[in-house]
């Protein structure tokens, strides 16, 4: 069927199986066709193609509420809510986002982007639904990767005591971003396994079957029944004891199975826990075949053959270059440990997790542990390296602060994906670990300038004896610039002048530092001479020099890819003021007081006002009139 | 025996059970008479007695770590480490901690106050010991309670995936501070009320006996047969399931049970998940009869009655006032809710909970499910009230940014025990919230001056719908100012002047609002003006008065009980700077880059210069030389 035409989801419920199956295939033609020129996460969406049709003819959304973990998953969900149309522009400046968006449609009922939150914001729905006296479904659809996030068990435990009605949806792929860690994986995994499976009399038999004969020798067999017992009642059990109804497994591209299930469960008082298997990039191939997760989601690509189109940037990624610099300094000193929260791939830790298998934890997306666990390993004098991105680093704020910081333990935080992300939009961006990370005591915090200090800032983290350390770096690749063969050390709180100048100060760090060269140099070309610093550690700030530019009165601005409030500005207006230097003129450049959305971050940039132009109007107009007029 | 003389627990291999019964009993006695004088943690140490003892004898310590979850109940591990000398200091300036510190024991290995962390830290410290090729045990201590909180879900499940040796040591009190919530805790019940428990033949037998006659209707039974598998395989199936070797419950009273059962557990290969069954406030019959964890932690009390002396202070406390003035609006606003996670009786939501059963919700120790729960609510058009300690709204940072302000959810945050706290000390003074709430976009920040404007603003908050706004109030009692009967809206972003002045402004908010007045009196004898502003809203600026005082050139002091980087203070400058008016004098008082330890909050901000003299002497050099002079 034309999917353009598509206004909203009540069309689905006169189709029959066979029609459905047909749709399906539709949708999947258009995903595939559609991401290999846009982009965007097509594995997650080929994998609950079926599930979101049944969803969909099953309940009345938006009366019913669908929530979508995650909400990578839900192009699905949006073209059957009218937005087919606006594919072409997904993920892009002002186009379709890549997650759920109120602003977008009715039927997008709960805005996602980290995980784990679903089952909580259901929980909400459920009780605003019970004091209304409404009478609606509440369906929360969650991956088993997101449920090993800890609000998410929270939640479970809470769902479960309250007995409220609810059906939470398992999508259990073999894979969530990387292939999922953790004893809960397992527990799904032999649920997975075990084949269909209801509670019923089946069971019954295969347990009593499983017994051996009753009586005598019953000590010396207790272990294999127990062992067998396990096999038989983990299914369900896990949940079963936490409240909730199972049901299941179902598959998740059978319509049937699934309506069945979902039908029994609509009549079921009390939570219940429908478990479906799905499979990740189902009906392409390539998607399909992929064991890592590279197509969990992806740039442009050739749909005949799967490859993906590579960027021309050659650079090595800044994930790589931390990495990489990790693994090369592993060799030499056995303390350190390297940590994910399901991001191996992301953060380029392949190569460490081969190299140094017992070194290196993935830990499922569990932000909250890494982070303790990696004070843990500190506490008994190791290195620990806890890749994280900037965004998922705020699930862990209070364990930087009150395990790591407080403790003032040797924990190297390597800081990914700050700054603007582009496509994932706002709830991706990386902009607020300047502010959360720089009130902090004990903290140290630096970005470099390029992927040659990135690698030096390295060896100074992984040597750095006093305390928390951290290194912010964006997302995407280096500059390709020239790298010294030996590492050396930065030191601690120095920052370095890129541009002598005498008429103003531009202090900035990171992925801002070329456009302040560049405003610089078109500046001279007016006559204006202004002084380029790397303000490459934002914490402790290089007093010294800060008393060299306050003393001699240079109007200084500063420039940051993260939020204004609280930020490295802020830090530059505090010391000025506790210094003493009231007449000083401080200007700053920044992420404004909102949320950003998805674009490129160019783009981004430009609305924000981070900009060459920018800087150079700043800048104009800081200066006395006859620099201007220069 | 003497406990004074105890420099280590390495007397305690010698012991017998009858010896360790009696030192039981001497340590009760030491604690009970102690903390009749000093206050503390009563119930948790009481019921911990026996199993710290055992804990001591079995184990090396500190070769072997042990872990005290949340820590409070680390008095006896005090006493038995050698600082039963100094128990006259407990909670005091410069005294002993309340909870596990490096600095004071090699013994305490990792430090506490938040729960929820050791199970973390225990795995970091297992991965440690086997790179490192050393042989120890670790053994984490956690509460049932503290294990509802996702961090700890989150350590069981990657724990029982890695297979490290390890000894978790379950302590299954009826209580954690006020009941316990959730479903976990109800599977720890239904473990509680089977009785001791061990896999092995026992149950095999049982488990047969209840399973009906072989063959013919199995259907038909089988539901019946379902629930008392049930019954018989919780015991233990959760934590097996998980990857662990279940034991227990063992009577965390009987030396003979804990011995025979922690004998086991080291012999153990992987990890091992050992529950002790305990009773808080054991041996002190007022704590062993609290039903509602009043004996959790006291103030000092009179041995003889348990009565517990109050202070003198009879104005009602800040929690009771927000829950009350909260509950009297419910009454005529069917969309409000209160939650809190695990603090109904700290939080004053006792009253509340009855009057409005359906519409209040203790999640138990879930911040961040209890965030986003409350941002479930409200996107549902509710009016969740959660009320929620400074310190633990830092576990929930990312609710709040990804899930409440970004969605721009109409949650109202009730910042308990916001700016120091005291006695509790570093784990838990509530001195951040002001810098991580204030660069969240669209929150709103207050703090009230006292009761009658605190009220007003929970009026403000209930009927404000923008967005997410959040009111901190201090830890204790109000000042009994008199109350205004008829409730009102103070307009969002409006400041107060409090006395005028011409020669310099305070800038400040809540608790510090009487040294400021005073600091003003003082100078107003010498003849300097000093003007007082209530600045109640620190997100938003109230930007016209602050327009007003910069156009005047007043030089500005703002004053602010939480840390200073990102802090109101630098919301001033960051607003003086972004309006262009470079030349003024703006300094600020808070609280410096560094933890602050326990003590009374008096001397704490006596310590950190937060004094009316500091104020005097701050403004006094920020005047010209003539006022100083006047």
């Amino acid at each position: 069927m034309d999917l353009l035409s598509i206004k909203d989801p009540s069309f689905l419920k006169k189709m029959n199986n066979a029609e459905l199956e047909g749709l399906s295939e539709d949708i999947r033609k258009f995903l595939i066709e559609n991401l290999s020129v846009t982009g965007g996460h097509i594995g997650p969406n080929l994998g609950v193609v079926e599930l979101t049709l049944a969803l969909h003819k099953c309940f009345d959304s938006p009366k019913d509420k669908i929530l979508w973990d995650v909400g990578h998953q839900s192009y699905v969900h949006k073209i059957l809510t009218g937005r087919a149309g606006q594919f072409n522009s997904l993920r892009q400046y002002k186009g379709l986002c890549g997650f759920p968006k109120m602003s977008e449609s009715e039927h997008d009922v709960w805005e996602t982007g980290h995980s784990s939150t679903s089952l909580s914001a259901a929980m909400g729905m459920a009780i605003a639904r019970d004091i209304k006296g409404e009478s609606s479904f509440v369906v929360p659809v969650i991956g088993d990767g997101a449920l090993t996030g800890g609000m998410a068990l929270e939640a479970l435990n809470h769902i479960g005591h309250e007995q409220k009605n609810m059906i939470v949806l398992l999508n259990d792929n073999e894979m969530s971003i990387a292939p999922n860690v953790g004893a809960l994986h397992n527990v799904l995994g032999k649920l997975r396994t075990a084949g269909k499976y209801k509670w019923a009399k089946d069971e019954l038999e295969y347990l009593l079957k499983k017994i051996p004969a009753v009586g005598g020798k019953l000590a010396s067999t207790a272990e294999r029944v127990k062992d067998s017992l396990k096999y038989l009642l983990v299914s369900g059990v896990f949940f079963e004891e936490l409240g909730f109804t199972y049901l299941g497994p179902v598959d998740g591209h059978d319509f049937e199975d699934l309506f069945e299930n979902l039908q029994y469960a609509k009549k079921t008082k009390g939570p219940v826990l429908l478990h479906v298997i799905t499979k990740k990039g189902k009906g392409y191939s390539p998607a399909e075949d992929d064991k890592i997760g590279t197509w969990h989601g992806t740039g442009q690509y050739k749909i005949e053959t799967g490859a993906l189109i590579k960027s021309v940037n050659t650079a090595p990624s800044w994930s790589a270059l931390v990495s990489e610099t990790v693994r090369r300094l592993a060799r030499e000193d056995e303390r350190i440990v390297a940590i994910t929260p399901a991001m191996p791939v992301g953060s380029k830790l392949e190569n460490f997790a081969e190299e140094f298998p017992e070194r290196m934890y993935d830990v499922g997306i569990a932000e909250q542990h890494a982070a303790t666990m990696a004070a843990g390993l500190a506490s008994q004098k190791m290195k620990p390296f806890l890749a994280i991105y900037s965004t998922f680093l705020q699930r862990a704020y209070d364990q930087v602060l009150h395990d790591i910081s407080r403790q003032n333990l040797n924990v190297f935080l390597g800081v990914d994906r700050a700054g603007l992300v582009g496509a994932d939009g706002e709830t991706h961006q990386g902009v607020f670990d300047v502010s959360f990370l720089r009130h902090l005591p004990n903290m140290v915090l630096m970005m470099p300038k390029d992927e040659n200090e990135g690698q030096h800032m390295v060896y100074t983290a992984i040597n750095y004896n006093d305390g928390p350390i951290a290194m912010r770096f964006p997302r995407g690749n280096g500059y390709g610039v020239p790298m010294d063969s030996q590492l050396k050390e930065i030191p601690i709180g120095t920052w370095e002048i890129l541009k002598k100048g005498k008429d103003a100060a531009i202090l900035t760090f990171g992925t801002t530092i070329p456009m302040a060269l560049e405003a610089a140099h078109l500046l001279e070309k007016q006559g204006v001479s202004v002084q380029v610093v790397n303000a490459r550690f934002i914490k402790p700030l290089d007093e010294e020099m800060l008393h060299d530019i306050f003393q001699s009165r240079l109007p200084v601005l500063t420039i940051e890819e993260a939020v204004l409030q609280g930020g490295f500005g802020s830090a530059v207006l505090e010391f000025a003021h506790d210094q003493g230097y009231q007449n000083v003129e401080i200007d700053r450049i920044g992420i404004p007081d909102k949320f950003i959305e998805h674009g490129s971050v160019k783009e981004l940039l430009k609305e924000i006002g981070l900009t060459t132009e920018n800087i150079v109007a700043k800048l104009t107009s800081m200066l006395p009139e006859k620099k201007k007029r220069a």
